[in-house]
């Protein structure tokens, strides 16, 4: 029996996958159609794009900027891993944001930007991801679009249902994926049944500098917890989980934990939860964890290891969390802008399930329980649903508003949006998707204001889209233009990485607070250089602290001598430039690091171990003047027993 | 005196800088033709790019991919550089391939792409890019777009007049930019004048598998050697490569190495060199270089250190070196289709000098010779000019063709590319660029059979073109229609890294033979699983051996105990898909590495070294199928001292 299911499932996706490629011209459009889709994506020379789009980098780690309508790529801002291009991850300044429990960690899958709000608005002031192998979650400051802060989170594994954040981003929510031992421990993998347990954290987001700490997390039982989103407006003070393998298998996933017909939704209160631990509730357990922030003014990163965590049994706080049964492995959990619809796509259903926020509460009031899964009340699916969505499609995953009383759902199996009506639950409109769309996006279309002009699908398969690049291709993106009463697809355009989620804002929330230049005189570096003339060479030991500044077109110094084979050579490089756009880059032959990409006013080190006596050259890696090429020095290196001196010479007279 | 032309050349960069950066608006364009520029670069959905554009991620190390005219990245060839979306020189196999005499160096910047030819046209079999910093060529596969060869270049420094091919590849040349002591050895900076020499290498790449060997390096004065172009047609047998710095200044470069009034273009007959080492000329000095080869059919790479490098003293070869005055400081060194004209590009000259190869010839068999440098004899301006375009334009870096007999050369300083006219020298137009135009790139530019429609202009500057990022923003490219007389701004687009040179070539003439999977049935990694029942879990020692196969939606084995901390855990991960684009990806939680992105028919490794006990999962990475999110594993890791035996679950039955 089991060993059929298998095979059926097999089947389907092979099916499937492949019927969703039959079609290899997306464009149903007519040739006259197609000139004003051209012009509806193109942005002029000198013009700008509408929409800046965060999408999540997936297995690269990192996040990208992109434009819409146009889709062009303006950034890759680096997060979770080691970025060469600019010393992320090498530098000895941001080497502390890759520290965790588990030692240095290069990389990570990001999966789910949120940007930060205010009433339920976009604010524009951060944008927060998870990191789902190594469980994280990251912000990044959306005026330098640099990432500010890591913080590890305990007793989580696949940090999937990560990151978003309340109304007021009060809290970014982290929900684990696989259940694990809590604590950690040698136990069998065979007694994960009631066992295992997963961990849903709340971590609090500080209003004025957004320094985030784990106020609390709320210890589940051991499901799969897949995506979440936050209740707003009305239902505000809530968050809500889809949960898959509540079967709580622990092999062959793939048929095992497909086998109840019903999975939930985990409805949690977390402003009662909040107020139970506010009053001394729940308990602080042993759990090692990095706690990873850079700072602006002296352009370094440290790493604290946190050693403990709150912990928050549901059964001790009665009220706080139900469940909401919902059809076959729900993916998305999505919340309409009012608050009051709480969408559960239920992967191996045809249709969606919507359940009514006014309902659930009028059910909790009435304590109206269908029994309980360890402890916790499972609400009737009949006195929670809102209503059904009769799709016609295969695979709903995620579900984006256009703030218009609509709501667009992806179906990755049958390749498509289809676009259908909150309240009366009536399909509108679908248009396929080349191929196999998993999450899409709507600027703002997870606040109480969605910006609903676009819809981008981000696809999982791209096969045949582009010209072809050898086995490995990146995934792809298509634009819908959503004005109107009926989707139209204006663009195909191909994403870095691997986007899971995106979220998109208006560029004018954005584009006039962007920072432009680092201040040079509020360097506060500790090895900064902030005039030509502190420009110097020091040895403590074995270590050498070249002290270098950099303008166009010279670094002082530019020859160094009396360093030996064996010494550890810091270079710490301060870019007086104090124009827009001017980077400099250092790269010294043979390093076994990353070069270093400098901002004007930033100051940055990095480590070289010379192995062999010589003459070795460094340059300016960015074209950065018409001297560029004219830009670079020599380091004598000498024997380990050699007794020169250290000398330099400034370059400059 | 010094001083003073350093302040004037601070001074004018700063004032070009600005006025470069007046016109914030590209488009000249009038509603009406932007709407005919947005047709002309929209490639509909489902629809293909005409061209190919393979543009060097100078700082990033790796090599992008781009289709044109639409600007969209297709792909990022990891080259030089960790990359950590696909495990490139984290995963056991693939960390060979940034072995270097150095050690291991994880990071490069990489400058000029060059496609291999035949006959002096494009054939699309490999490309060919530098690694400038750490000297190095790396042989991109064009059916695979992976990365297949990389090779140390030692006796060089800032390897930057690299890595272009002769007319039927019988050589891929690098040339020094940085000249060192040869051998590298101790010394005084200040003695550089006389004592530093610079190597230019011509290797060697085998016609049938493309394998690269240095046949020989002439060993040169110490002058900066800048950039380079072979001679095609007639003057197929020379290479040409443009020298700054024949003052052989040490120190302040920017003043010191400008002081000239004409640097020269070094001509190189490598023919007669070639017949001079073939007859046992040159000699053979000690030089630790790396070697690393890829493998497609053990998917795996291997690095050897070689110990020896043949060098010529040009001296010894008298007829096959001599150099051609050229004004100051020229940076780009370009040859027109026809192999006559040489372009000497002075960087601080507003003139082009252009070079005729007939006159060169008609000179060396006259002997008319104006001294020489390092006994190498000097041509007379006047003999071997072809003519001067007074172009009216500031800063003229490199120059491309059409093949219609028309030149266009990019101006830095005035950030303009002008089109003029071979033979006649007239300029015929000019347009602007935003901002600081580098290279530029025609595809099949730099062959005898360019295919002139599209120019692509590399910018440095990018500043207001896009929306704002923070401080640091990515390069910018612009596409100019030049089919017509008068060259047409078509668009904008942002560039990843910073792309130096660029190499472009119709679609038709690679997508055709571009592979969409590796046959699992070819697979000879010694690590492969072929069948899922072969999938097992050794121990030796403390080292645990993991084979594992995957395909949708599980890995066998999928649960495994007797994992102890204190062990290294190899997973060797074959994935069984034979379907185009269906990667799996592998990630361990708190994994000291990156994941693996596996294709299908491909087996990758990496390894893990847990430290905590504990049950600790692993996942699929890249969204796969319908139950993409059940793919998963545990392994349960006990304390060191622990007796439990390996064992595992295939999670087939």
């Amino acid at each position: 029996m089991k060993k059929y299911t298998y095979q059926l499932f097999a089947l389907l996706g092979s099916a499937l996958m492949l019927s969703s490629c039959g079609n290899q011209n997306g464009n149903s459009s007519s040739g006259a159609l197609n000139s004003s889709n051209a012009e509806k994506v193109y942005v002029a020379p000198g013009e700008h794009d509408e929409f800046y789009a965060f999408m999540s980098g997936g297995y690269s780690g990192n996040l990208t900027v992109y434009g819409l309508p146009s889709g062009r790529m303006f950034k890759e801002i680096p997060v979770f891993s080691q970025f060469p291009t600019s010393g992320y991850g090498y530098s000895e300044e941001t080497k502390p944001m890759l520290e965790t429990s588990h030692g240095f960690v290069p990389w990570d899958d990001s999966h789910h930007p949120d940007i930060s709000q205010t009433n339920g608005e976009l604010d524009g002031r951060w944008i927060f991801i998870n990191g789902n192998n190594t469980p994280r979650i990251a912000r990044i400051s959306l005026t330098t679009f640099e990432t500010e802060e890591i913080i590890e989170v305990p007793n989580s594994a696949g940090n999937h249902s990560s990151s978003f954040v309340t109304e007021n981003t009060e809290y970014v929510v982290a929900g684990t994926r696989f259940s694990v031992p809590i604590p950690q421990r040698d136990m069998p993998i065979n007694e994960y049944k009631g066992n295992f347990q997963g961990a849903l954290s709340f971590i609090s987001v500080d209003p004025e500098h957004g320094h985030m700490d784990i106020k609390f997390q709320i210890i589940m039982p051991g499901f799969n917890y897949d995506l979440s989103h936050p209740g707003r407006g009305k239902s505000h003070g809530w968050f809500f989980f889809t949960t898959y393998n509540t079967e709580e298998a622990n092999s062959l996933q793939e048929v095992n934990s497909s086998q109840n017909d019903k999975d939930f939704i985990a409805a949690i209160n977390w402003k009662m939860v909040e107020e139970y631990v506010n009053n001394g509730g729940g308990k602080k357990v042993p759990a090692n964890y990095a706690h990873n922030l850079y700072d602006e003014s002296t352009h370094t990163a440290t790493s604290t290891m946190k050693k403990e965590v709150l912990t928050v049994n549901p059964l001790d706080v009665p009220g706080a969390v139900f469940f909401l049964p919902t059809p076959k492995s729900p993916h998305g959990c999505d919340v309409d802008p009012s608050g009051e619809y709480i969408i559960g796509n239920g992967k191996l259903s045809a249709d969606l399930t919507v359940h009514s926020f006014d309902n659930m509460i009028a059910a909790i009031e009435g304590k109206k329980f269908d029994g309980e899964a360890y402890g916790i009340p499972i609400l009737k699916f009949e006195d929670v649903l809102a209503g059904v969505v009769k799709s016609g499609g295969l695979g709903p995953l995620h579900t984006e508003f256009d703030g218009k009383g609509n709501a667009y759902t992806t179906f990755f199996i049958s390749s498509e949006v289809v676009k259908w009506k909150l309240g009366t639950w009536e399909v509108i409109d679908r248009k396929p998707t080349y191929y196999s769309v998993g999450h899409l996006m709507i600027p703002g279309g997870n606040s109480r204001k969605p910006f609903g002009k676009y819809v981008v699908a981000l696809n999982k398969i791209t096969k045949d889209r582009y010209l072809p690049v050898g086995p490995e291709m990146e995934h792809s993106a298509q634009i819908y233009d959503i004005s109107g009463e009926k989707m139209e697809l204006l663009y195909d355009f191909p994403t870095h990485g691997e986007p899971h989620y995106a979220a998109g804002i208006p560029a004018e929330l954005l584009a006039p607070k962007s920072k432009k230049i680092y201040r040079l005189d509020e360097n506060k570096h500790p090895y900064a250089v902030l005039t030509p003339d502190q420009a110097r060479v020091e040895r403590k030991g074995n270590e050498v602290h070249i002290y270098m500044s950099t303008i166009r077109s010279h670094f002082t110094p530019d020859n160094i001598e009396g360093v030996k084979v064996g010494d550890k050579v810091y270079f710490h490089i301060t870019n007086h430039e104090q124009d827009f756009d001017v980077p400099h880059g250092f790269a010294m032959i043979g390093q076994n690091t990353s070069e270093l990409l400098i901002m004007p006013g930033q100051t940055k080190s990095s480590v070289w171990e010379p192995k062999k006596p010589g003459v070795w050259p460094f340059y300016c890696t960015d074209f950065c003047s018409a001297l560029h090429q004219e830009m670079q020095g020599y380091v004598r290196v000498s024997p380990a027993d050699s007794n020169i001196e250290l000398s330099w010479s400034l370059g400059e007279d």
